[in-house]
Order: C-alpha cells, then sequence, then structure tokens
C-alpha cells in the first residue's frame, strides 16, 4: 500500500543489495526507517524486538531472513538457523509455516532467494482475494467499522488481512468510517493502524480501547474485524490482548465479528483455543509508553507509579462460537466439527 | 491513608491558612504536589483539570471552594460562584450534590467552612462504612480482587469507595492481590491506584484494560469493584469508560461485580442510564501521554499517529442486571423497581 502516494511492501527482498528490506515498525508513525541486512541474526532480533511483527509478515520475513541464513551453509542451516528463527515468536503459527516451507525447500536444494520471494508474493495474493471475500460482509449499515491491532499492510506484507477489506471498501467508494482501537500496550492502533488508514485517506477515529463496548452500545458500531495470530482446529482464535473482550461485548449486542488470515494461520496440530501458547512480554511494555516530543524527538517515558509490577499477555483467544465467520483467502473458512 | 507512612486526605480545609488544600493528582505519582488557594476560581479549575478527581473528592471540594466563595458575598455566591461550580464537571452527581448542601447552608446563613468541613468528615465515615461492608464480599475465593480507575482515597477524601473494602480485606490479615486495570486513556489505575495500594502495601499487578476480560477467563479473578459517578434510580451505573466492558465480561464468566458508592452518587432525579450526560473529554487524552523521563523529568508524548482525530468519552453506564450488588454506607443499595 501507499506511503505518501508510493508504494511499498512492509518486508522484501531487495534484489540489488541481495537481502532482505523491511520498515522498522517500532520507529512508526514518527520515523519512516527502512532496514536492511544481510545477517540472518539481524532479521532474527527484528523479528523478536518487533520492528516486524503482525503473522502474515513474519512468516514471510522469517522465509527471507532464512534465505539468507542458507549462505551459512546446510548444516549451520538446519542445526542453527532454522531452530534460531523458531524461537522468535511462540504465537503466530506463520512462522512455523515459514520455516517448515524453508526446510522443505533447503532439502531439496531449491533456489532459497527465489522460494522465499514466492512465498512473500502468495501473501500479498491471498490478502487481496481476501479483502474481496470481506468486503460485502463489511458493507453493512452505515459500514462503521471497529478494528483491533494492526491486521493492515504492515502486519502482512501488503493490503493486510482485516484492512484489506476496508481498503477494497474504500476502492469500491463505499467510505467505511473505521474506529480503531488503540491497541494497549503497544498501541498498534494508534501508531500503525491510524497512520496506514491516514496514508490511504480511510475516515477514522482512535479511541481507548476500552471505549469499544460502549460505542456498541450506543449503536454506533455496524462490524467487527480483526486478524488472527493462530486459528486451532475448531476455529478458537489466538489475536492480540483485547480481541476476546470485544468478541464478548459483539456477542451482547448482537453486531458481527469477523476473524481475517489466511490458511497460513490455521494451525492443524491445536485442537483448540487451550492448546495455542500464549506469549507474555516484557512488563515494561504496560509500564512505559514510547512518543514524540515538541520538538520532534522520539522519547520513552514510564507511566506507570514506580515499582509496580505488570502482567502482560501479549494474545487471548476467543472461541469460535463468538465469531461470525473467519475469512481467508477462499472466502469463509469452516473448522472441523 | 498513608503516603510514605504518614496519614493525608486528598482534599481538606487548612484551618491554619483558611483556605482548601489539596494533592495535584495529575502530577501522581512522580511528584507529590500539595496545592492551596484563597482563590475559588482556582478551585474551580483544579476540578475541571482533574488535579482534583473522583465523584467524591469532587464534591468535597467543590464544597470547600464554595465556603471560599461565600467571602465574595452573598450575591456573587448565589449568581456566579455555585452556577460556575455546578460547570465545572458534568457526570459526577455528588457535585451537584455538595452545591446544593452548600446553597442551603447559604440560604440560613450557616458558618460556611464548618459545613464544608462537615461535608467532608462526613464522606470519610461513610467510605470506612462502605469498605466494612464490602469486605466480606470480597473475601471469596483467592482474594484476587480486580479494580478499574481510581476508587481509592485520592477520589474520596479517605479510605475510597471500591478501594475502602480492599483496605480492610488487608487490614484483617486477609492479603488480597489486585488486579489494577492501567484505565487508559488518563491511566488513573496505572498512576494512582498503583501507587495508593503499594503505598499501603497490598499486593498488586498492573495490567492493560483489555486483559481483564482474559484474566476472567484464564480463572484468574474472583471478584470485581469499582467506584461510580452516577447511579440512576433504577440503578444504572456510570462510571469510568470502560467499566460497562468490565462487567459484560464479568457476566459471561459468573464472577460477582461490584460498585461502590455513598448514597451522595445516587441520582433519584435520573430514571435511568439514559439520563446520565456522557462527557466527551479532549481528544489528547488518547493522543499523548506524560510520563517520567530517566533523569526524573515529567513531559508529554504524542503517542498516536499525526493528524488522526479521535473520540474520547470518559464515562460509560452499566445496567442494573449486570451489577451483582451496589454497596453503600448502609450495605447494599436497592433502587426502585
Amino acid at each position: 500500500m501507499n506511503i505518501n502516494g508510493q508504494h511499498h511492501r512492509a518486508v522484501m527482498w531487495n534484489v540489488a543489495h541481495r537481502c532482505p528490506r523491511w520498515i522498522n515498525q517500532r520507529e512508526l508513525p514518527f520515523n519512516i526507517q527502512w532496514r536492511e541486512s544481510d545477517d540472518p541474526e539481524v532479521v532474527a532480533l527484528a523479528i523478536e524486538s518487533m520492528e516486524v511483527r503482525g503473522a502474515p509478515s513474519i512468516g514471510a520475513f522469517a522465509a527471507l531472513g532464512l534465505a539468507l541464513a542458507w549462505r551459512k551453509g546446510e548444516d549451520a542451516f538446519h542445526q542453527y538457523w532454522l531452530p534460531r528463527f523458531r524461537r522468535t515468536r511462540p504465537t503466530a503459527v506463520n512462522l512455523f509455516h515459514a520455516c517448515d516451507n524453508m526446510e522443505q525447500a533447503a532439502r531439496n536444494h531449491e533456489d532459497m532467494v527465489a522460494v522465499a520471494m514466492a512465498y512473500a508474493d502468495a501473501e500479498v495474493q491471498r490478502n487481496q482475494a481476501m479483502g474481496e471475500h470481506l468486503a460485502p460482509r463489511l458493507a453493512v449499515g452505515e459500514r462503521r467499522i471497529l478494528t483491533h491491532c494492526n491486521a493492515g499492510w504492515l502486519a502482512a506484507v501488503d493490503w493486510g488481512t482485516a484492512l484489506s477489506g476496508i481498503y477494497q471498501l474504500q476502492r469500491q467508494g463505499e467510505t467505511p468510517k473505521v474506529w480503531v482501537d488503540e491497541t494497549r500496550p503497544r498501541l498498534q492502533g494508534a501508531r500503525l493502524t491510524a497512520w496506514e488508514l491516514l496514508q490511504e485517506g480511510v475516515d477514522c477515529r482512535l479511541q481507548a480501547d476500552v471505549a469499544a463496548a460502549w460505542m456498541m452500545a450506543c449503536g454506533q458500531v455496524d462490524a467487527i474485524v480483526t486478524g488472527a495470530d493462530r486459528i486451532a482446529a475448531n476455529g478458537d482464535t489466538a489475536n492480540k490482548i483485547g480481541t476476546y473482550a470485544l468478541a464478548l461485548a459483539a456477542k451482547a449486542h448482537g453486531i458481527p465479528f469477523y476473524i481475517a488470515a489466511p490458511r497460513s494461520t490455521m494451525d492443524a496440530h491445536c485442537p483448540d483455543g487451550r492448546s495455542i501458547p500464549i506469549e507474555q512480554r516484557d512488563e515494561q511494555e504496560v509500564t512505559h509508553a514510547q512518543g514524540l516530543d515538541a520538538l520532534g524527538a522520539t522519547h520513552t517515558l514510564r507511566i506507570a507509579s514506580l515499582g509496580v509490577a505488570a502482567n502482560n499477555p501479549a494474545f487471548d483467544v476467543t472461541p469460535y462460537d463468538y465469531i461470525t465467520a473467519i475469512v481467508c483467502e477462499d472466502g469463509e473458512w469452516l473448522p472441523e466439527r
């Protein structure tokens, strides 16, 4: 999608420099910082530190990183780099899917760069198809769509998952109005989704996450759509912490609640939500916040009382019963029942 | 309650200086700043800017401010100062209750300072009684109590409303473990409740507001208690934005959800929640955050993407059906049905 009117992808292979290129999402929206490295360790660290985040982007980026790691030799690739990348984040299954894919390609001695680039390209195709399936479902009421976290092109190489439907709706002239949950603690909504939507000219309003249920009670929300980090075989869905609270409120108010995710997010090995591991992240994400001062410099401030301990589960699990439909690249995805 | 082991009240009359004294809650927890003024306009501004916040503290503080305003003469008091104070905040009914009380005292030419001090004292007595009624209800399971916003002594002159029950539990040796919702956008949980609880030695964990529903799903919450800003005749309760989402989740998980509030919060003139006005506050509360840098100085940073508009309802309304019990100074309060 666009930054200042120019097309970009969140992660890609820079053919000229023979290495991955990515936008550092930690610096957004205040600095547009593109990074490149020919060191697979830098790529792995960029996943861990969330310079690159969002399940589909993580998967594609890990594939590009493993294409780099292939240069370290076949033994190092299998014994060190595959486990290294698999350890970077525990919840998003796309990561493991991409690693499995690259492992298979390595066993077959395929062109690893071509395989990784094809993996990223396929992700983009899937997102566009997903948006086309999603848009008619979002074209309800006054098109007031609520979303949580960032399931946009930053999270998904290009187009996005949940936001792909909103971008399609916008291009069809439906002028959606988007309620953007700020998404504490890391504020992906305030920092990334708001920025993405403004860059595409989509009408949006930012709000504290806890305002969502109240906006539903006030009749101000026509549909809700989020992405997913992992979907169990029975349809239970792990996504950013706060998704479950939204789904509870949507059910109470009879508002359709959609999950948008490619098939690479479905994990057939997870029978249900209880078997999805939930990442606990650093307490500092809750006790500190990063932002821009009046002079345009970025700082980190402590926002919580000194000495307080914090609980920081990064994801939650929404039971399938609370989900109106899971939309993937082929249309509605139905769990094994 | 205590700051560094010494007893304080959030608002009081300084007898020696013949004026109100208050702790500037905007500066907490990083600076402990006590303020005094003999200018009623400064008191009114301190309510508007939330230097003093929390429905019972606002009521007592307005009474102290009107005791000052009485010196401006009887005409000015009735024609200018009473309307001035009534305009400071729209949602908390205690404010109007205190203003009515001071208006009556003025009509009777009572000792206005004595009336205001008695009003604040009575608030403290009520809070202590409320805590005694609340504590046995919170002594359930493993005493893991979740609270939202700040319904502690800062909000309620002394003891607090919701936190009064937790402080009583702690003094009874029950060692509650408190989940503190950070309470976006103004972070009263992270800044005030966490600070209050740590000062009293209560075990607590801070979390993003949206983690609450997930902690309930994980079986980690035994009871929930919050304060209230206004309670309609039918029991519908206005409180900090986010309370409604908590109540929805509590109901879904069968977890008791208590409101703690003095009778001065009940508004017999409001038949139900729809007639409670909901304050919309400044967008900057959502787009900016205040905190402490590594050198110990406080700053305000922009945390949201530039140019994004924000929706900032300060309160929401929880229907009485979602409330297990409303506990006041006399025990359970029952609405007219």
